[in-house]
């Protein structure tokens, strides 16, 4: 059956696909990307197949140069000739410090052991395997009828987003049984990426190493999905993203030092990209950062961000500021009838939500972030003693 | 003689200047900008001359509405009809808290009292005075020779930038008696301002009432400035630049929580402005910040910076980095000569030095910022408290 072997060895993972699995990849939009990352785009380019993923920790490869790409596809012909594929079809995935020379020589040298390790699982049975593991506990999973059939898919996310979601990198991975034209999968990853891990921000710090795969077996015995439009198609796509989402907000959940999960909704704005704007302006800012920490309903440093997201004719005096069910700002300016006490109790939760309205027009986008503690220095400045 | 009458009642300053000054004001590009900037505005644009610059702390005046900008206008007509001046000629700033009703009356209260304590010292030297106190300690002069006579800078900055420079809001001012065309005040303005305090960031929040304003006398006796191109204005523009520069780095130096100056150069850029993406991209970074202030040469953290800049095709194989005077990358990769106990050194200082080279063009700029450490956190959410 079509299947992924997993085997951990410490700071290496290998994953086994049988063959006929299809695979998309959505990227780091980082120009300074990872070495593994420009060789997972030409792997899954090269249209070979891909029959394994190979993960480490430890070391990003990043910021490494021509002699870090030499390295990634090193390990990745390294673990082809022993599975007897082409080194194409193996993905590589690097997590850890940016700028230091990847001990290539040690992976090969855990490569036997990852590999004889692996079990003849399924490759969903070893993706819930992980889900109970201490280093890959970020897990979700949907079932979802499609075409009469069971499809089910897990994903799992970890590395930046999970173990320290600031050393570098955020890596996911979600895989399914769905019967789907394979040619399909690279819009369904983009779109799940985009609802999810492109809506989250811990310190807006982009990695060099972010990948979010998508791996279908075509397993679960349905008529293939071959548009995207179909009433199949949608299901399937609900299903995708919601999980993206479950797994993307678990890793802001467990962002360093994070204390609170904020929503932050900006509604009415004239497009999309303009709701992004206001929304990461707010979940970027430290100030309001601290301030969610401090349970502080200091909420003009909300309004201060607004302003300086970068809309050049945005109107102050048109907008509205909701903190969870307290109505804060109506027409940029505080209500007589906002209370303190009553942001304060809804600034006291872990789960808070904050409403912008533009009043510019009907798009909306909605952000996750955390707030920022001591906690988030004192892991960062410490992170590689 | 043209002065300056300073008074200082707890939370609010009056300054009084003689007729005949001329008065220029750069104000934050924030959309939500306070009450006070607005009215600033409206003020400089009426041309009736300015007469007094009323300051207060404590309230920012900012996310109030129309209720806020009644208010702004109401103490700035309360302080005119105690001067016997139109209620235009009076210039409002506020600091502090946003968002929070400004206690008009209480400024009202203070006025007489705060008009009656002013000495009628020459505003040069009370712009000296105030470089003694606590509440105003970021002062810097210069004198330079204009057609023969000397001509003197002096200025101050408070506010944010001083004592709390995220609380919201960073003060500047400068006063000079050259003498000079007031229609050429705006231009000289804007570009010391350019070249000072829009080349700083201690977090990145860009403030709702960020204020500079330039005053001039005309008292110093030289003949009259006429065109920025002249070598007198070249002699006094160097002067102004240099001396808003003085004062926008010891605001930084000043930062929350600072205990690093640190200097980003970009070089070799197609354009200033993107050259400035990548600056404040490594500026703003919490990772390239915490890593500063626990002098750990963490340094991919600033590869990873530069590729999240925003420059869509930047090839990280032409990148270099210097940290002070070590070479750390070349070409994108870590150079073989780099050891990292050198990178140590130049970290441990208190000012550091950052250069990137992008080798697409001849373009460079330079950004001042400082570290982040657990105490920024602590005064943030503490700020209200």
């Amino acid at each position: 059956m079509a299947g992924i072997r997993k085997a951990n060895r410490r700071d290496l993972s290998v994953w086994l696909l049988e063959p006929g699995c299809s695979v998309a990849g959505v990227f780091t939009q980082n120009r300074f990307c990872a070495a593994p990352v420009q060789v997972c785009r030409e792997h899954l380019a090269a249209g070979a197949g891909i029959r394994a993923l190979l993960i480490n920790t430890g070391n990003a490869n990043a910021g490494t140069g021509a002699d870090g790409l030499a390295r990634a596809r090193q390990s990745c012909h390294s673990l082809a000739q022993r599975l007897g594929v082409a080194a194409t079809q193996v993905l590589p995935f690097s997590t850890g410090v940016i700028m230091e020379t990847m001990p290539v020589e040690r992976i090969e040298a855990g490569l036997d052991a990852a590999v004889a390790a692996a079990r003849p699982d399924a490759w969903f049975e070893a993706a819930q395997a992980i889900m109970t593991t201490d280093t890959l506990p970020k897990a979700a999973s949907r079932q979802v009828q499609v075409g009469g059939k069971t499809v089910t898919l897990t994903g799992i996310a970890k590395g930046a987003g999970m173990i320290r979601p600031n050393m570098a990198t955020m890596l996911g991975y979600v895989a399914t049984d769905a019967c789907i034209d394979a040619a399909l999968l690279p819009a369904l990853a983009k779109e799940a990426a985009d609802a999810s891990f492109n809506r989250i921000t811990v310190d807006g710090d982009t990695s060099t190493n972010d990948s979010f795969v998508l791996v279908a077996s075509h397993r679960a015995g349905h008529a293939p999905i071959t548009s995207l439009d179909s009433p199949e198609a949608a299901v399937l796509r609900e299903a995708l993203n919601s999980l993206a989402v479950e797994l993307a907000q678990a890793i802001v959940r467990d962002g360093e030092g994070a204390t609170k999960f904020i929503t932050v909704q900006v509604d009415g704005g004239r497009n999309a990209q303009e709701c992004r704007l206001v929304a990461y302006a707010v979940a970027h800012s430290p100030l309001v950062k601290t301030a969610f920490f401090a349970s502080d309903p200091n909420l003009g440093r909300i309004l201060a961000a607004v302003g300086y997201a970068g809309i050049a004719d945005l109107d102050p005096a048109c907008i509205d500021m909701d903190l969870g069910d307290v109505a804060v700002v109506r027409a940029g300016g505080r209500l007589a009838s906002y209370v303190e006490a009553d942001a304060a109790r809804v600034m006291a939760a872990s789960d808070i939500l904050v409403r912008l309205h533009l009043h510019r027009g009907s798009a909306s986008e909605t952000v996750w972030t955390c707030d920022l503690s001591e906690d988030y220095v004192r892991i960062n400045a410490d992170y590689r003693s």
